[in-house]
């Protein structure tokens, strides 16, 4: 894979940088600026904090929540961190030609705003990379990125820029667009062998607890994650505390149903490590809605549940009658949960409608909704096609979710 | 187990988010508020860094701190994130009850003050949790958590809100109170057999290394915890510096007190993973006082030392002669540096009256720290007492610090 | 070690405690102040997240990712914490001595920016400690850090405070400093022995993930590092976007050269532990610059590119030739990207003057980079000499890369 893969990162890389130099630019906020405004902007101040968190999150939060496969931890941790620094860099350019970002003299201006959609990217690029884990290569895993990317800014565009429905979490924007793009694309590299228990396929007892260190900064920095991009506004402390409401419910009933769906009783380390989370995606698209404690509560627990639910029933049913294959369960952690939040933003929308919400920005929100699931599926089948193409190099039965191929690897010990 | 544990969460958590609907609403920060005023409010800005950090030391400090048990990791890090979002949604109600919450129009007003005590009441249930680590079951330990906060809140109302004694960083309030009510509960539950050493009462090579990713966690992030309840003002600016003076101390105290009282003069990690943070503890009560770095460094270096003691024999003098197995040593790590601390701010405010504290005030520092003794151990005794209820399920011996009786474990590799 | 290991560390902190009572007293902000002002400073609230990050990175970041060694885990992580506890109340002294503190009526004025200075310090330490990792004991690194804080603070005072030279992120102060003191005490400290690869100097599957934990915090804080000294200002807003820039580059190029390097074309871990931080230390000396994202994006590709080479070529061939062992390949990380960054704004400043920059500052610039070699090279050469003092403990061949020697270690797997 030697000269190609470098290829796939450097050719890009080279583009990145000379495109940066004729289309990028800083925002006023770190360029000139008044001479004698030598303060911080007050904005960077309230997002920083905040933005890190996020940052943790995609970096540690994805990647270790991935290493749980007993002989994949490189990959996970490893190519986690390679997509994002890359998809952080072409999704300044991408979201700039689609008007995204803020556009001044024919340039992308940067601010720290500028950084944070970008680890939105991420966030679906990354959730896609689950329903994946271990059986796309490293090249495929590249363009499947670049591919993404465009769609999912399209996307963007459409919902929260043309439709400007209410999604402050990215429920649909990231959660459920990088789910169902990821099973789209596994949907088309089906192989019938994945039907079976794979012998890789597991987990060991320290791969476990390596997943713990990523579910718990997502979990913990969830709040931060719905609330930036309100960052500095009642609109994002009410987004975080929905957010904190929505998680407690979600972790506690995750270990309920952790335990009612096992036959002898015990808890399941996928749940605590996945259906935990599902609370922080549910609420996503009402977070910064007066959904009350209650609302939050419920959502949350809801949410735990639905999420246990699937890793119990709907996965295996999915693998054995439908040929899609989900490594990490993305449908249950993002894929229903996302969808949850866009309906409940729809049902919130329609009964609050023609006072709060106008009766055309209620049927909007639910058009939202229809139009990610449409882009992400299409998007995400002609994709798998693309990465079909033979030179990006399929990965073989043997080295399914396995580091070996693709990493030095001096010992193994599981 | 399967229905029973499922029923001790999910009963509350039904009743949680019932009562939620019934009493608990916004308060007018994430609120309505006035319509034209959409900035966040100042206070939540400034403590929100603060707080993040708190939230780490609870899932991730606590959580990891506990998993050097060779095959107790997924119930160290797993039953400590069932309890810590159990313990958030009940703490909110109790100290509601209590009038320790900003109650408007009979309702329970939230913002994200809430949510920080929320946190400091896990970390007294989390200290309690130590003691008991491998010893009680899931559901026992569920059972303890709801009575804990009761308990918990008490004290807090009689002390911190009645006598108004200063403890800033809860040296008192949950570090001594957690370390003296998790002790009784493993008086009452002694068994003959934890006299001796158990086979797997031990830790190997990679479980002591996840164990300092909570030490390190904790260590980093304790400035914020004694700093928070006063974040955005002068006094906890200095909580912070006085609590990283301390800590400091304490640090390089404990790896010092290690060696010596080690035959061949090696370090432990039972030292590094705990006395260090004894600092921290010992800080608390004092850190928004004017000790200066002197008293700071003094009061760490103590705490180090007086910590590495405990573990090497104070500990064990407990155990043999008193009946009382402490498995994670939180007498050494919040017992005896809270009351340190506690005493500390006595003398300080004895040596002070009647000029910057009156007499009474002295009085009531003191009335404290025995009215916290108190309530601790009459709580965890009658709370011990509870739990021997045969239907909440007490561990076998030959299950005692091992996840498998309550965890699926795919494969144990140690 | 018992007795004078322990002395080694009781002896200067019951020095620390006395001094900081004759010499040191809170900041004016911490302090007294006027009564009537009760809010923090506003500095202080800025600063404040930045500087947990810097922490976070020190204690965290460090410690981790020098566990990758498959026997020394418990050194890397916990020795790393004993020096940083250890210098962090050490540089407060000396910086204050060498009038680097603030110091009014004779006494050092501690806020919180003192100890975002000793942290800085601290990196420095570690940086060296990284270049003898497994190779000096735990006296021997106690006394290299007490003389290593004298040399750096020589070394800041001259070309930060005298020559004021642009070096916000420690390019030069910090990485460049450390890393090539570090290789002196490494030359001086050659054993033939290390010629030869050492069993154990090497890494098992999960001592590989526990150092990405290391590596990911340094990857993402590392923007507050660069941009922490001028927290709350314009220029420390555009050191972070600079430096986010170079990092997610230098990310890109490192995964990509790794795989180049290789004859199979497979990834190393050390390359995407190591070289993907090249980015950081790249941007340093000029993140505060308007380089752009076209300069950020270029410097940080280049640092990937040139560290992976680095650990490729250029460390294999030092310790063939030149008999310096460098075990976690500091000059890779830290000392070529150092001395690239400070090349940069040598060029920069050069490039800018008269206008910008005046000749004489540009000269100091491109002497302040002399000075920092030339200081560091023999500082590190003299403290390696002192070290060889029979009564600080050289590490037995047999013991190399061992935690054993020094630690209590129940169980060995890896």
């Amino acid at each position: 894979m030697r000269g190609k893969f470098s290829g796939f990162l450097l050719v890009p890389q080279i583009i990145f940088i000379v495109l940066y130099g004729v289309f990028v630019q800083y925002d006023v906020q770190a360029g000139p600026r008044n001479a004698s405004d030598t303060t911080s902007s007050e904005h960077f101040d309230k997002l920083y904090p905040m933005f890190q968190d996020v940052h943790v999150m995609i970096f540690i939060g994805f990647g270790f929540l991935m290493t749980f496969l007993r002989r994949y931890g490189f990959g996970s941790v490893g190519f986690n961190f390679m997509l994002a620094a890359f998809v952080i860099q072409w999704t300044i350019l991408i979201r700039g030609c689609l008007d995204l970002e803020d556009i001044k003299d024919g340039k992308i201006n940067i601010n720290l705003e500028t950084f944070l959609n970008a680890d939105f990217a991420c966030g679906a690029v990354l959730i896609s990379f689950g329903a994946v884990l271990g059986v796309l290569g490293p090249i495929q895993l590249i363009v499947m990125a670049i591919l993404e990317v465009v769609f999912y800014s399209v996307n963007e565009f459409v919902i929260a820029h043309k439709f400007q429905i209410s999604d402050i979490g990215g429920s649909m924007v990231i959660h459920t667009f990088g789910a169902y793009f990821g099973l789209a694309v596994s949907l088309v590299h089906w192989r019938p062998e994945l039907k079976d228990a794979h012998p890789k396929e597991e987990s060991v007892y320290h791969s476990d607890l390596f997943a713990m260190i990523g579910t718990l900064f997502l979990w913990l920095y969830w709040p931060s994650f719905n609330g930036a991009p309100a960052a500095g506004t009642i609109i994002g402390e009410r987004a975080v505390i929905n957010t904190l409401f929505s998680l407690a419910a979600a972790g506690v009933s995750a270990f309920a149903m952790s335990s009612i769906v096992d036959k002898s009783g015990k808890i399941s380390m996928v749940h605590v490590q996945n259906a935990t989370l599902a609370g922080g995606v549910a609420a996503g698209a009402v977070a910064n809605l007066k959904i009350g404690p209650l609302g939050a509560t419920l959502l949350g627990s809801s949410s735990g549940i639905l999420s246990v639910l699937g890793y119990a029933y709907i996965t295996p049913a999915i693998l054995q009658h439908m040929n899609i294959h989900d490594t990490c369960g993305v449908h249950n952690l993002h894929g229903m949960p996302g969808v949850l939040s866009g309906v409940a933003a729809v049902i919130i929308a329609k009964a609050t409608s023609p006072t709060t919400y106008t009766t055309l920005e209620a049927n909007l929100q639910l058009a939202g909704l229809a139009v990610t699931l449409g882009i992400s599926i299409i998007g995400g089948l002609l994709t798998g096609l693309v990465l079909k193409a033979p030179f990006l190099g399929s990965v073989k039965h043997q080295d399914l979710f396995d580091d070996r191929p693709y990493w030095n690897v001096s010992l193994y010990r599981d």
